[in-house]
């Protein structure tokens, strides 16, 4: 650091995000991309006639995707917060409603610990169950922010909607985020429930199910109230957070839910296709509602296992963290990928029993 | 504000962008967009097979815009930082070097206040001489941060580089951000320094000159250890925050300076014919080196002209800060909005003195 840096954030561990070789290099089930392209009609959005408009500043309340959005969650406009990727939206809710601490699990996303660290934030680390379930009585009356993954990420496992709402319920006086960056892979959301609890924020984001990781786009549901603190903090850091092309994609992705939902079919039929092989294989797989799997072996060392699928040229993710060590993360790609991934596995596998 | 947003917000006035009325419903001469499209080579960038891709999340590093822009500007990639437009750079700046208070021009681009109020920074307003010039002795070793428009806005005047330096040599421990918005129109840039002074950052964006207001891309220069914490607290905020196509639109308008060059060239003439169209009605108007025109008269007030334009059709900015008050900023916009605005101001003007 510069000596210029205020001292603050002098020992703030930033986030690292997933590796990013040059792209083709790789079969890349390390990120948790969608395998398929975006709905046709992102294309026919993002045509020559709106490139030629780009010298003009975009819309600062979300222009048409807003209300095509609100629709599509069956919430009005006022409810929505658009921005930047949902990481965006996780960093303005940790800066307006974390004052009094923050509780969220021990294995989780880890930017949560990043955000808290950032602002200067009490972090309450609740360790989840041996099985890796979260206990909503962990939750009860913590008298601080609460900030759950559901589906939780990287475990893959998701909370019923009920279970979350006695979390929610318990802890009337501070906010309690629920981050469904994976729902729509076969989790229950609950957006609806923001209709009963001013104190729930929802968070989504167009990266997975809308196959937009590329596009930088998510966005938050909650009370009116809520959203318009998350707005005078976005209006007094950067009001126009999401360009004119990124609007329009998201507009068209919201209006195309049927292709959406054919790719998540597919990637649904793939996860437990490669469920069923890898048990197969001796693996041990949670029961994953999300788009990518979390699987262990005691045939080999998670850290070694990743290592090796690397030379082999997939790229998974493993995370150094003792509870989950043992662990790889990999993302549900296509059927193709799958093949490419399995096979490695397998020869990695055979060589080691031959060693 | 909700319950439970964090009271050090409470207070926190927001940003107040330029109006954005529905698209084509009035000449929009407010926000000083370019009036020209980007440079053809960004519509052959942001092609139908990129956008199959935006399934993948983008470079975290910058891809391959970071090495095009450093070429661009002479400096090494270590001495950049690339932001989702240029408030999101001065928004990192004032969060990491801000922690002694700053200091700037009681008239300047009104965001400076909105970053020092949300971080809690004390500020030090240093009032323009009477003639809006900046006298760079105000700014001598003041023991804080400073922050400099320059060309300034909305007075579109501009310091020599020998009075910044003045500035910048005599804050060596404190860093001096230099917010080039408006650079390419006419004044000197500060790049050349960073060598010299490593408190040095100069903030530019691809808004105005490039034409890419709608892409949302800016960016900073300054030593490398600068660079590091701004992007100590991106990693820690939101690494992926620049989409795939705002990458590839700048990497494209980076290469393209030919095409810029020439759209600068018609826009300085524009300037020049409407400044003087506008002493012969009366006007008396700054000394401008940006893509705007700053301008008062005694003929009418600056806030009735406002609104009489506005009801013509013509939208440009006025502010109520008393020592500008009278002033309207006037994008300069093509030639044909330039005749539609004068013509429109001609009538109110005319009919004023009828009245």
């Amino acid at each position: 650091m510069s000596r210029f840096l205020d001292p603050r954030y002098a020992a703030l561990e930033e986030y690292v995000p997933g590796e990013q070789p040059k792209e083709g290099t790789f079969v890349k089930l390390n990120t948790n991309e969608n395998p398929y392209p975006p709905s046709p009609k992102v294309k026919a959005a993002l045509n020559a006639a709106e490139i030629d408009r780009l010298n003009l500043y975009p819309s600062v309340t979300g222009g048409e995707l807003i209300g095509k959005l609100a629709k599509r969650c069956r919430v009005r406009e006022e409810n929505l917060f658009l921005v930047n990727g949902s990481d965006d939206a996780l960093n303005f809710a940790f800066m307006a409603f974390g004052g009094d601490g923050v509780a969220f699990p021990d294995v989780t996303y880890g930017f949560y610990k990043v955000f808290a660290d950032l602002y200067g934030i009490r972090k309450e680390i609740v360790p989840l169950r041996e099985d890796f379930t979260i206990d909503p009585l962990d939750y009860a009356g913590l008298g601080k922010m609460i900030v759950i993954a559901n589906p939780n990420a990287p475990t893959g496992l998701a909370l019923r909607r009920s279970d979350v709402e006695r979390i929610i319920a318990s802890n009337p006086d501070h906010v309690v985020l629920i981050d469904e960056a994976y729902v729509d892979f076969g989790a229950e959301s609950c957006i609806p429930l923001i209709w009963t609890y001013p104190n729930l924020l929802v968070v989504q984001t167009f990266s997975k199910y809308r196959s937009l990781a590329g596009m930088r786009l998510g966005f938050a549901v909650g009370s009116p109230e809520l959203i318009a603190d998350l707005n005078k903090l976005r209006f007094s850091t950067n009001p126009y957070n999401l360009d004119r092309l990124a609007l329009l994609a998201g507009a068209a992705a919201a209006e195309d839910e049927d292709y959406y939902l054919d790719r998540k079919e597919e990637i649904v039929y793939t996860r437990k296709k490669t469920i069923l092989r890898l048990q197969e294989l001796g693996f041990t797989c949670t029961n994953t509602k999300t788009n990518f799997i979390f699987a262990e072996t005691d045939r080999m060392e998670g850290e070694e296992l990743y290592k090796r699928l690397k030379q082999a040229g997939v790229l998974v993710r493993h995370f150094s963290d003792p509870r989950i060590t043992n662990f790889l993360r990999i993302t549900v790609g296509t059927p193709e990928q799958m093949e490419t991934f399995l096979a490695a596995l397998r020869r990695i596998l055979d060589q080691e029993a031959e060693g």
